[in-house]
């Protein structure tokens, strides 16, 4: 690969060094990296490494109570310092550890939303076993209108087909219900546009509505839904998830048989926890900028952020935003500038 | 109990004869039950067993794709006579074996709308180890307005008290954050109103909003949401957990020293499977009508069906309605006829 990528290390639970060492790992795939953070615990692990260059940041805004206000009032702060990096051009892509508020605040003021977009969105690839399924938006809006949730499907789409390697994505819609007249009046009006714009493409296809429990059973690539459904559904998934599994380590410690059991047991479960490790897909996408983020979770290690900084270059390399503006400029879906819709609607009048 | 309760037994997955045998075990209670289905099947089974009588009514319009259209042109039909006998006062709660729609159609039209009530609302008592927490609206109505959802805290924390046993149930609004400024503009109005109106009550305590993450935390005994949120909740519980113990059973299998690990871990999974045996809670509660109406899932067992009528029973002689009617005056929060509104808006004018 031949993508540079900026990286802030600082809101990782382990320290910016784990970041660093998940960069040294990146590397080895021929990715350059800008590392973000305190050089005086960055240079050590990526000393003599090829390819990773330190940028002296140690002020982290990544914890900040308010951060469109800590993006502002902090122009020395290594998220921003990434951000107007990826602006500049010095980087193709970006990865903030573990600060969804400020890597989406940052990312707002200084690397833009692209041309044609109405809002970034947030997508994240839920890890179910058997075919994972990338949830879009889990929390970068509270709400979203039609025109909104169409984007997303194509961004989401152009996401799995580009960085997460599923050739003709099947997309749905979260729904209370699978026929086409469920759902609230704005999930019904993106059901009819997804159905419309989808129709003739030869690289997506729309699968119409999907249930909660159908969001673990295999049914679709991208499920789309507006940001606060999405940050429910997901929370909801971790949640639930840990609770089962919870109650099962519990049950194999109430007697000496059951224990017995649970060590028995437990060899077999590894593919299953391989399958929902949550740093396989390396965090959350930032998408609709002018440029791919990735948000690994504070509290991965240096696999997790390996996987973040691979993932964000393959889709600079993979040229996503292009791939997204072209898809919605075949379908229509673009936002018109104020200038050309006004223009558009006077050649109508 | 002194309360009598009339059952449509026509949805059951296992047949009318099912439900039947619910009711011989729930008038083991002392609950007097009235039974609607074919009476060739019902007949036998409560055969000399006292309280139950059964009323023919084999038609059913439980699998109907338009419950509202066929509950206006089939008076005939089993959930209608149903409805009818509680609005004639012949029973005091009712019980539908699987199907929520007609149930509700049905409720609608003939128990009708308990006074001073926006909407009525379907809560659901998850079923979750430790701490069972009773989600509400999970469908009832796919938008809700603030002063929907307030309501629908009152209705669920009287169930909770009446029904569940309870006794100060803590109330949580489901949203994005735990901030109250977090979630929908909705959301955040309803925060600000629950805060308000129960900040003096004695009998409830409203304790913010909850995150997908604390829903099976045991965090708070009711959860309110608006019925779109709330079906695609309820149904990622069920999907989630299903995948979870699926994938930990398919392990089991892959090989005969985890078949063996499962085997003697079987059993200390007892106690788990009964805390989430959906059977348990009885079914979904339709709240906001005159009269409690009970809709146990079409795939319940007898025991089901036994909980869904003594629970229904349960309702009607803690006069659940009457307790609704009562917090809601206290709070101020009961829905003002045309009439009364434009008496007090011209009063304040």
């Amino acid at each position: 690969m031949s993508s540079t990528v900026a990286v802030d290390t600082t809101g990782a639970d382990l320290g910016p060094a784990e970041v660093a060492h998940g960069a040294v790992l990146a590397a080895a795939h021929g990715i350059r990296v800008r590392l973000y953070g305190p050089a005086a615990e960055l240079s050590p692990v990526v000393a003599g490494v090829a390819g990773i260059e330190v940028v002296d940041a140690p002020i982290s805004i990544a914890k900040a109570a308010d951060p469109a206000a800590a993006v502002q009032s902090t122009p020395d702060a290594s998220i921003v310092q990434v951000a107007r990096a990826v602006a500049a051009g010095e980087a193709d892509a970006f990865v903030v550890a573990g600060a969804t508020g400020p890597a989406l605040a940052a990312g707002l003021l200084h690397v833009r939303r692209a041309k044609g977009i109405h809002r970034p969105a947030l997508a994240l690839p839920l890890p179910v076993p058997g075919r994972p399924v990338t949830l879009v938006d889990v929390g970068a809006n509270v709400e979203s209108r039609p025109d909104h949730l169409v984007q997303f499907a194509f961004m989401g789409a152009a996401l799995a087909r580009t960085v997460l390697g599923v050739d003709r994505p099947q997309v749905a819609l979260l729904s209370n219900g699978e026929e086409p007249s469920k759902g609230t009046p704005d999930v019904v009006a993106t059901h009819r546009l997804l159905a419309e714009r989808l129709a003739d493409s030869t690289h997506v296809e729309f699968v119409g509505n999907v249930e909660g429990t159908d969001l673990t059973a295999g049914v679709a690539d991208v499920v789309v839904t507006d940001g606060f459904t999405g940050n429910i559904t997901l929370k909801l998934v971790e949640g639930v998830s840990q609770t089962v599994v919870g109650e099962i380590r519990k049950a194999a410690r109430t007697n000496p048989v059951a224990m017995l059991g649970g060590l028995l047991l437990k060899p077999a479960l590894g593919r299953f926890r391989d399958e929902i490790d949550p740093e396989g897909p390396g965090g959350a996408y930032m998408l609709g900028l002018r440029a791919l983020g990735v948000v690994p979770h504070g509290r991965f290690t240096r696999n997790g952020f390996e996987q973040a900084i691979v993932r964000a270059a393959r889709g600079a390399d993979g040229a996503l935003t292009d791939v997204v503006h072209r898809d919605l400029q075949e379908a229509g879906a673009l936002r018109r500038s104020p200038m050309a819709a006004a223009t558009a609607d006077a050649a109508a009048g």
